[in-house]
């Protein structure tokens, strides 16, 4: 008799298959929040440097709003101008969201972290003003305790990673919201200001055992043992490297910007799932398709829809429409 | 502000709810198989023992039969005259499926092992017989390849646990079938014939690493590096025990029939799935709450559910019914 033929084994996950289920979600959510004959929501995307990443993700910026019902409203200003072209928008009803493309000051951080505290909570739809960072780092969720209408914003990429673990069913919706990585090992490459430690922090207080490295080394990220702590907590794990953490790693994140960096492929586990951030390739495709079950290349059209998701839920927020009556389980999960 | 409450953190499975879903799947399929008016599908269950956990099984099974819409016809019968009236229900064309409670010889499992050689292969609805057996072990899942119309019956106890961790998301439906487990580590502790080293087979046939341990030791069943192989492999793991498979499973399945025994919860990692068949708990219920993400103490109803399903595939391949074209992903999934 003849044995069945086996199916490949590892399944290549495109952002675009993610996007577009998001997208769908951000028109449902739309048509709730905005009467029918409403202009469309506007968001003000501030460029204000010449970085090719930046200028590309504006081009990816415009075209998904335009296929969404968004107007996208891209203002070229100069650095120098760029805090009151920010002010202007913040106080002018036409805006319903704001973005800014960063780095601007490269060299300065600082200036970029003054620059996003300047946008306007409520306009907020990247997730980087203080009061949202604040919540969550502390797995808060909304902006009004306990009135609970206005909703918190997380940042654009680590959301995205956090919508493509639910996509790949990482997430266990078994489980009680707000604990569905309880049991799971993620290992995030990559702790920066923006996307790693966010990362780690939204991952763990969903209840996973982050482990974060980047080159000054690893830190594990929990909400302790039975995950019976409300919010994360950080300990640094001394003299550890990926060769301790990549090998109990259910999934391994990538997010390393530079070109040489690739994840050591024989440190990972048999059928992990592996997902890349970073605009280079972290993961080496053709090994990494022998010995993950999930392999997710990139994750950027993921970034844009949770944009437009975060513009519409701000815009919810904006209204003081009660979340509640509507929220669907993945209206919740924001 | 105040922080979120932290939801309960282990979630608590009962059989009945597996149960219920799939007795809902099995009455959808037999209004397929069945014209309107046609009988109740009939199962012969014999009785040849005073065993009380066999009297229990048999009370449940006619309680659940009842329910769904089939005939338990209850064939109490002398060990000596049982081989005689199962060949006689062979015969019949007024039963369609045949269970038989063991053990009826309890110190001489071969005879038992002879009667389950005795059920006709078309009625065999326990999976018991050795073509069921075999096609089970070497992961094909159809009785007549290349054709493909009749299916293979699966032993109960082992599909009701396989079953359980579909509904529990374990299997992620996001891999291709046959390699759903990919990425996952399983013990199973009990490997005996009838159930726990059929089980170990399946799940590792599906894609996980399962260790399978008794009182003899540690064996490793894989499909080998990046699960190529199209069935299962077993390794002997010299001196291992549960203190070196525990910390590494997510999912642990106690099957240990003794009153006795506990799994050593202090092994078992934050956040596991834990899933016990045993008729005794092989849990500590309390502390293992505190530790697992899902616990399912028991199986035995949704083995009793499995039980009709295999009846109305049988029936489905005794018809010789394509299955193609009515294949539903959980039809597929027996």
């Amino acid at each position: 008799m003849a044995t069945p033929e086996v199916p490949k084994t590892c399944k290549v996950i495109l952002a675009d298959t993610i996007a577009k289920k998001l997208l769908a979600e951000v028109k449902d959510l739309l048509a709730k929040v905005q009467s029918e004959n409403a202009a469309k929501p506007t968001l003000a995307a501030f460029l204000a440097n010449e970085d090719p990443a930046a200028v590309q993700y504006a081009e990816w910026s415009k075209k998904t709003c335009e296929e969404n019902g968004f107007d996208f409203d891209l203002r070229k200003v100069n650095k120098e101008n760029l805090e009151e072209a920010i002010v202007a928008a913040n106080q002018d009803d036409g805006v319903d969201g704001i973005i800014v493309y960063y780095p601007i000051w490269p060299s300065n951080q600082q200036q970029d972290r003054y620059i996003q505290e300047t946008v306007a909570l409520s306009k907020d739809v990247e997730g980087l003003c203080h009061t949202h960072l604040f919540n969550m780092y502390h797995n808060m969720r909304f902006l009004d305790p306990p009135t609970n209408l206005k909703k918190s914003i997380l940042p654009c990429t680590p959301l995205a990673i956090v919508k493509a673990l639910e996509h790949l069913q990482i997430y266990n919706p078994i489980l009680a919201y707000g604990n569905r990585l309880f049991g799971k090992t993620i290992t995030v490459i990559n702790r920066s200001e923006v996307n790693g430690r966010p990362l780690a922090a939204l991952l763990a207080n969903d209840g996973a055992t982050v482990y974060s490295v980047d080159i000054t080394g690893v830190q594990v990220f929990t909400r302790g043992s039975g995950i019976r702590q409300p919010r994360h907590q950080v300990l640094d794990k001394e003299n550890w490297g990926l060769k301790d953490v990549l090998p109990l790693s259910d999934v391994v994140v990538g997010g390393v910007p530079t070109d040489g960096f690739r994840v050591p492929t024989e440190l990972i586990r048999d059928g992990a799932v592996c997902v890349n951030f970073s605009s280079f390739r972290n993961f080496d495709g053709p090994a990494i398709k022998e010995k993950a079950s999930i392999y997710v290349p990139s994750i950027g059209k993921v970034t844009i829809a949770v944009l437009l998701r975060n513009l519409v839920v701000s815009m919810f927020s904006i209204n003081a429409f009660p979340i509640a009556p509507l929220a669907s389980s993945d209206l919740v999960i924001i």
